[in-house]
């Protein structure tokens, strides 16, 4: 259990991931939550999606956030980032002003066919397009492998494809890697087993990691994957990013349960967690229904 | 993250930790609740407390729900517990038949007073007694170490007040040892801390550990304690055992959860996870209200 790292970066990704699935609420709410969001202190925060507004009405106002994001800019030093589903998409967030954009690849045909109506062969041979529009707009490019554990159509993911992803977009330019858990499925000895099989091919580019708190294994899928040498993971304020056959209880996993978890195992942290504790509350008056965070409910431990 | 056990313990405390705080609820249905948590192939099951009745009304009817044991001891090869918090409870319970006794000592003299009304001090002195009435009745007794991280009301324990209990119970004769994170604030860092500061003093005998999710680290705390060598869990069906300040989510880890990450670790378990999901489903029915388990709402994982 030694070797944990200094610190983790924590990517906020409520406004996007969060609210995917949320009935689409306003944008002058969104830039609450935004700006309770960026207030926490996180240097990276994905701000939406520039995916199929008919498939994804509760982020179809991506441009229009896209053009509030200057301000935050200013205030800050956080870098906003968008999901993209193809090379239509990343156009959008580039001509939208996105500096940073990811391009979600499933290691599973199942979910890959049933998201984008593409196989796995056939998402992974966009990375290089992709790519390129990212690069010749000026921003960075994330490859997310999607359904790196199981998909709920194929059942578990063989991590040779995986692999095989990480290595095409390792070879294909791409600036940082993340491996998700899309469903929820995954658990501490899993990831540390993905990890170790992916990090040889993804070499020195960055590699994140994503988890869902739907079978409760989050935050214990999260900490093995630090003790593996991750340091860069995705959370929600509140744990919000529900699901539609579990609502409310299978969101990203929260921010700041995870802050917590990190603080008190000697992990710096650019969050602050009553400050993330506040977001969540903003997410949850914004969402108008509860959320599964636990440290929105408990608060902090007396710490001294 | 090598040195896994092969196979882990886990010890049913719904009909103990989890209904304590409830609102009493009829001997039937505790019994319905039992008959479902001994399917699920329990070797150890926390059945009741002998305390004070009027401090904790809902297990009241420790002696007549004792007398109903031996049946469910002529189907299975179950061992079950019953809580003690002085030498009276130890007397009451070896009377009513109980083959195992769990005595807790709060490491915190805050939590310690409020819980028992005596110094840490104080209640150490006991273990000599209770485990005397233990072995004089046939009985074992195993010392559970309570608020072995943080108090509510003390803040955090320091760990040589844990090391000293443990220390006391091994030298008295006690003939199993457990830390107990009482108030769900422990992390898996902090775990592998104490394991590893207790089990030099712990020697041969046995040591368990207990993990409350109010802060949503109870799966990671307890997988940590795996790693650092721990091969005793308790849990709660359902995730039953709610806290006053944030009810229906601060239970017990839920034995359902734990059973999944565990197997999906490679780690054996005597507990079959479909029949711990239908006995979470039966008590979320006796207690009347939704529980906290993850694996209740979203199933076991598609497996080939």
């Amino acid at each position: 259990m030694s070797g944990l790292p200094d610190r983790v970066d924590i990517r906020e990704v409520s406004l996007r991931d969060g609210l995917q699935i949320e009935a689409p609420i306003p944008l002058p709410a969104k830039l609450e939550l935004l700006e309770a969001v960026v207030a926490t202190g996180f240097r990276e925060i994905e701000a939406t999606a520039f995916v199929s507004p008919s498939k994804v009405p509760a982020l179809a106002d991506a441009a229009e956030l896209a053009a509030e994001l200057d301000r935050f800019r200013a205030e800050r030093d956080v870098e906003f980032s968008a999901l993209v589903a193809g090379p239509g998409g990343a156009k959008r967030a580039i001509a939208a002003g996105m500096g940073s954009i990811e391009y979600v690849v499933s290691a599973a045909d199942g979910h890959s066919q049933a998201n984008v109506g593409r196989s796995t062969a056939e998402s992974t041979d966009l990375i290089a397009d992709i790519t390129r529009i990212a690069h010749e707009g000026g921003a960075t490019i994330e490859v997310i492998i999607a359904t790196a554990w199981d998909c709920p159509f194929d059942g578990p993911t063989n991590p040779r494809r995986v692999v095989d992803i990480a290595a095409a977009a390792t070879e294909l330019g791409a600036d940082r890697l993340a491996i998700a858990d899309t469903i929820g499925t995954t658990t501490p000895k899993r990831v540390a087993d993905l990890v170790a099989a992916v990090r040889p091919v993804s070499g020195d580019i960055p590699l994140g990691a994503h988890f869902h708190n739907t079978r409760g294994a989050g935050l214990a899928s999260a900490y093995a994957a630090v003790t593996a040498g991750i340091t860069r993971l995705d959370a929600s304020v509140g744990g919000l990013g529900g699901c539609p056959f579990a609502p409310g209880a299978s969101g990203n996993i929260a921010t700041e349960d995870l802050v917590y978890l990190l603080r008190d195992s000697g992990i710096e942290v650019d969050v602050d967690l009553q400050a993330a504790i506040a977001a969540a509350d903003v997410a949850r008056r914004v969402v108008g229904h509860d959320l599964p965070s636990a440290l929105l409910r408990a608060g902090d431990r007396i710490l001294h």
